[in-house]
């Protein structure tokens, strides 16, 4: 069986999850990783690092590109890829712009012959394909989304912008019903007053409607752990039938997570007729490895 | 919109909560009940009750079958309506024939333009889509299926079928890692020896391998619910990251839950190409009332 041969775009904590990943795919082979000119020339695990997909050895060329960068650049990248033929797959995470994101690539996939798996990871992703099962089971009744405790990306960027911050690190702590608190550890400038630094996170649009806690540490690495977690409840009506209860739990290594959930899709988008995609809009047998009847016979 | 035409084929438990999920579903319109000759002329809610499908009132045809038999009966009711061109839905659970009842069923259901979505419900159904989503997660790993506490049906017929019992129940037990512990309580006929009704319940083929309890009682019916649960636990690996910790729990009416999942995959069967298909071979979006945009903007 001929192997999906993969690219990884990017090379940070995702970008080498994804490596990790398909390299424990027996259906796939890392032909490369695309990352900054000035990486140019570096290699990874003996794997090549280019700043441009063309210049990959193989003769065959990319099935799919990976696409690991910051949500932002996503859009862009898979505008570069699929009019290249190449299937894309990403974690772009801004809920709000994906159905955007979807009708903007569908059209380019389609007429490129190509597939566009997007907003895959734990959520969008994971945590997408469990409510859409629980709405399926109880039509009526309500989700609530639990996040933590792990660390926020977003917030902690956003906490790093602020003046007088020098490091730090925001956790999300899941508070009840979708609702969350958040624990924010800094380190601050020489010189910077850690009160004001304080009022200056609290008042921030991330924080302002949470109950959020800032603590002074000397260290924020030494408290940065990937682990994550999710927790999906739903209490809902199956026909007349109330107080159906359904929940999901993951206690997770984040990039891990979210790379492998990139790589299982990007075995999906193999089989897939060409658009582009939500996770919600794949069977799920896809995006696993072997054949269908041997999958069916062990899992169904 | 167009209406999705139901027909229930069946009246039992089952039968009763997809009449109830069709008449909760606003896309959806309950044609009538097929059921035995012997019940023609009866009506449930006014809803007709014929002992054959061409006896509808409707003008127009039945788009979906609602298949509420038991799984032995089912792929002979499949036969009879996919060259109708009704598209058939069942729960048909007898784990190691689904492969054949999919390959049987495919075709008939290609050449007839129709489309038949099979062995849904609890599990398989729901089940079989958490230890895909739980594959894709994570590749290696074992995965858990916990049943209980709730009342087998399969169990429970097996010991009804022993001489000298009168009514019986069979409780599944959860005793972890997917083993389970079975409460069976009996009525036994007049002149019955426990003991012996006792011992051969414990020798039979449902039970010999299984921790199992018999108790005496009064009356069975006094104990009966129709609560059920699901336990499925992985602990797996995502790339090279072990200790990846996922867990789904449902604590559910179960016909009511049965037939929720029967009936939106009634609706997931007016979307998918002719074939026939288990539920890991559905995007989830097709078991979902409303459109595509609403859907993934509100849920992924």
């Amino acid at each position: 069986m001929e192997k999906i041969k993969i690219a990884v775009v990017g090379l940070g904590n995702i970008g080498k999850a994804v490596c990790e990943a398909v390299n424990a795919a027996e259906d796939m082979e890392l032909c490369g990783i695309v990352r900054r000119a000035s990486a140019e020339g570096e290699t990874l695990n003996e794997i090549k690092i280019v700043d441009d997909i063309k210049k990959f050895d193989k003769v065959n060329k990319v099935d799919v590109a990976i696409l690991c960068g910051p949500s932002r650049e996503v859009p862009g990248m898979a505008e570069k890829y699929l009019p290249m033929g190449i299937n894309t797959v990403d974690s772009f995470d801004i809920h709000s712009e994906i159905w955007d994101l979807k009708t903007r690539l569908d059209g380019i996939a389609k007429a490129n012959n190509a597939c566009s798996i997007i907003s895959t990871g734990m959520d969008p992703g994971a945590d997408s394909i469990i409510r859409a099962l629980f709405l399926a089971l109880t039509p009526r009744g309500i989700t609530y989304t639990n996040f933590g405790p792990g660390m926020s990306m977003g917030h902690t960027v956003a906490v790093k912008a602020i003046a007088g911050v020098k490091s730090a690190l925001s956790m999300t702590i899941p508070a009840g019903a979708g609702t969350h608190n958040r624990m924010v550890y800094v380190e601050i400038e020489p010189g910077a007053d850690f009160a004001a630094v304080a009022e200056k996170i609290k008042s921030d649009p991330y924080f302002v409607n949470d109950n959020t806690k800032v603590t002074l540490v000397d260290n924020v690495n030494d408290l940065i752990d990937m682990g994550h977690a999710a927790n999906i409840v739903r209490k809902g009506v199956s026909g007349t039938a109330h107080n159906q209860l359904l929940e999901f739990t993951m206690k997770v290594n984040n990039p891990a997570l979210t790379a492998q959930m990139m790589v299982s899709c990007a075995r999906a988008s193999m089989r897939r007729p060409p658009g582009c995609y939500t996770v919600v809009e794949l069977p799920l047998i896809d995006l696993l490895p072997g054949g269908t009847e041997q999958i069916i016979r062990s899992l169904v």
